[in-house]
């Protein structure tokens, strides 16, 4: 019997994840793989909020929380935007999901109509493409360009601006490439955006406090106040205090969008789960030590990749702004002879070639709409990120060119 | 601007939430509100489930969960199913979610193309209707007469099948009616479907361990076994253990519905909070005490509930056979008129004129399909349902005929 709805053949899952289940397989198989594919700190959720869970539950906060997320969590995340982000939500401009995955697959699942098109600068998270294709819209790939920091221009926007366009991603520090935009940036983007009424603005911001070299992530609602009724800022505690597994994401924008996506979140699942709403308060209004303990951990590694790539011939990386990323280039081992016999074709090659010749495993950049590269993450310990790279090193050496 | 889709414009927000929030604003107002709106169970989470969550973050299980669920937890539920319900499953055939609503969010967004078919038992449950329309799919109400007690008959059943029908749902005890289906009907439900390769069947057993009278709950997939390849087999921890708010439900069901179900829940949110897992596990696996105290609590209320209505003239109620709700019919108050002079024209009317003028409230039975009733929820403390009864019972009182 055929289960699965013409929907679902367009979409692929998520590659990552993908990545992980092989590696865990060449694992359980005994093979010594260090897995550079998710993307997860490595760190604890700080003992502070597993506590303050803890208490949530004892003290009977078990019961079915709003479908919009929890009035203290919703306050938590207003007083988190006006302190770090210089923004002014109502609490009832602010939705709480089951991460923000689940606030960006509210927003297209609450507005997008067959055929709209959203704009996606590559290289770009595979999700945002995989949850698109599902709900039947039209994901538009707009590439950018390394040598600009993988970050998309006002030019690139306007040309790729349709009648049909109903949203743009921007994501700074981005997932892959951690690229980051600056305020001229945001700016600029803001004006081609101001001529074009029908486009909305999703925001993802979740990586907003791994930023490195004394930088400043910009949140693109206050660089452009005027957008405001168009702007959904998405973020989440997910990759701030190593609370993945939590799974509490949250988006902030227009009212009536708000409501579009509750309308959408109370069909699918209704509130997140109400012990991980208090464990997120206590994350945002707790002691923010961890977040810049997490942010020099990531910036120290991110140095370790650059310079350990920089020592392998053959592969470059632009050095990432932010984020737990390395987008490795690898343009140079395209040809190249495996000591299998092997010829390395693509970056899917590649990607093969590493996790089964050294055991580490990375993701095509393919997945990403940008080849020929490949991701690993650096949110794994710096011992296993130096072995790892070393690894990588000694795989190039193999190859036959 | 407008945000919407116009595939949220034949949806409706939960029904009872909406009940709930206005019963929350009378509240806030001062007024003494008794909610019988939300179904949800009154108790706390048991403490070994809290206690079992606690250790799980202490321990460091804060990582992203596999989407389609811990292994843990997926070993907890198949050995649920096999003691419980004689069910075998094999762990792949097992998808974890945030609470039961997503496993049939997922289901019909991995399943359902436009125009397909969905066989709805009314009284249903409202968001399986709200879920087949946002998903785009055709809700089909199948009336089920109250001297039937809310069941679906076989007939019923054959008539309403077309070569559209992609699935039906049968919900066992029921909610809102708290109709049991025996084995024998089951069978003939079964019979029927036999004839009809192309149905799927969504059996949500989500209320199985509250059923009264020494009944029995039967899981459609253990009365039917060969039908397996069609059933998904939906449940949770919410009802049986209070845990509401911890958001877990579970499917079952032949592996490339489930493998298309996780690529659905890939793109939503991934896999459900881990530590609400780890819960999950501790309430399958631990004492199951509580479920008897649950369980013997709401027979009770329901006796309570009966007893009362059957002193109040104008109100008529078929005995709810499990469940924690009452579907009271109110076809004898359409007509009335209020002190206020309005006239009480439909159930709708009668759930407003609770509310406002006893301060009690509950659901318009046409949010379920079925006029004229109300439904109460009896997850409240006897005290409380008895006071309720009583003020509704001055309520009626109140009217003029």
């Amino acid at each position: 019997m055929e289960y699965a709805a013409s929907r679902l053949k367009v979409v692929r899952p998520s590659a990552s994840a993908a990545v992980s289940l092989n590696a865990q397989a060449l694992k359980a198989e005994g093979h010594d793989v260090i897995d550079l594919g998710l993307g997860e700190p490595d760190f604890a959720t700080p003992e502070h909020i597993v506590t303050a869970a803890h208490q949530a539950a004892l003290s009977g906060k078990t019961k079915y929380p709003p479908t919009q997320g929890t009035l203290d969590l919703r306050a938590a995340v207003q007083a988190k935007f006006k302190s770090d982000n210089a923004l002014d939500y109502a609490t009832d401009e602010i939705i709480i999901s089951n991460g923000a995955k689940q606030v960006i697959f509210d927003a297209f699942m609450a507005t997008l109509e067959p055929g709209h098109e959203v704009l996606l600068c590559a290289p770009y998270f595979d999700s945002y493409k995989n949850i698109v294709l599902v709900i039947g819209g039209k994901p538009v790939v707009v590439p950018c360009a390394e040598h600009n920091g993988f970050r998309l221009t006002a030019e690139l926007l306007e040309q790729s601006i349709t009648q049909s366009t109903r949203w743009i991603i921007l994501n700074s520090p981005s997932n892959p490439a951690g690229a980051i935009y600056t305020r001229e940036d945001l700016q600029a983007i803001g004006e081609v955006l101001a001529r074009h009424p029908q486009v909305l603005v999703l925001s993802d911001e979740i990586y907003e406090h791994i930023i490195f070299d004394g930088g400043v992530a910009h949140s693109f609602a206050a660089v452009c106040p005027a957008l405001a009724d168009r702007i959904l800022t998405v973020n989440g505690v997910s990759k701030a205090y190593a609370m993945t597994g939590w799974r509490i994401g949250y988006g902030a924008g227009p009212k009536p969008l708000i409501d579009a996506m509750i309308k959408v979140q109370s069909q699918i699942s209704s509130g997140a789960c109400s012990i991980a709403q208090a464990a997120a308060v206590a994350a945002l209004n707790g002691p923010q030590a961890s977040v810049t303990l997490f942010r020099e951990a990531f910036e120290r590694r991110r140095n370790l990749v650059v310079d350990k790539v920089a020592g392998i011939d053959k592969l470059s990386l632009y050095p990432p702004g932010g984020a737990f990323y390395a987008l490795i280039g690898c343009k140079d081992l395209l040809g190249a002879t495996a000591p299998d016999g092997s010829v390395i074709n693509d970056d899917t090659d590649v990607a093969k070639y590493l996790l089964n010749e050294v055991k580490v495993a990375s993701v095509p950049g393919s997945t990403y709409g940008v080849s020929p590269f490949f991701r690993l993450s650096t949110a794994t310990s710096d011992t296993l990120l130096a072995e790892a790279l070393n690894r990588i090193s000694a795989g190039v050496a193999k190859l036959r060119f």
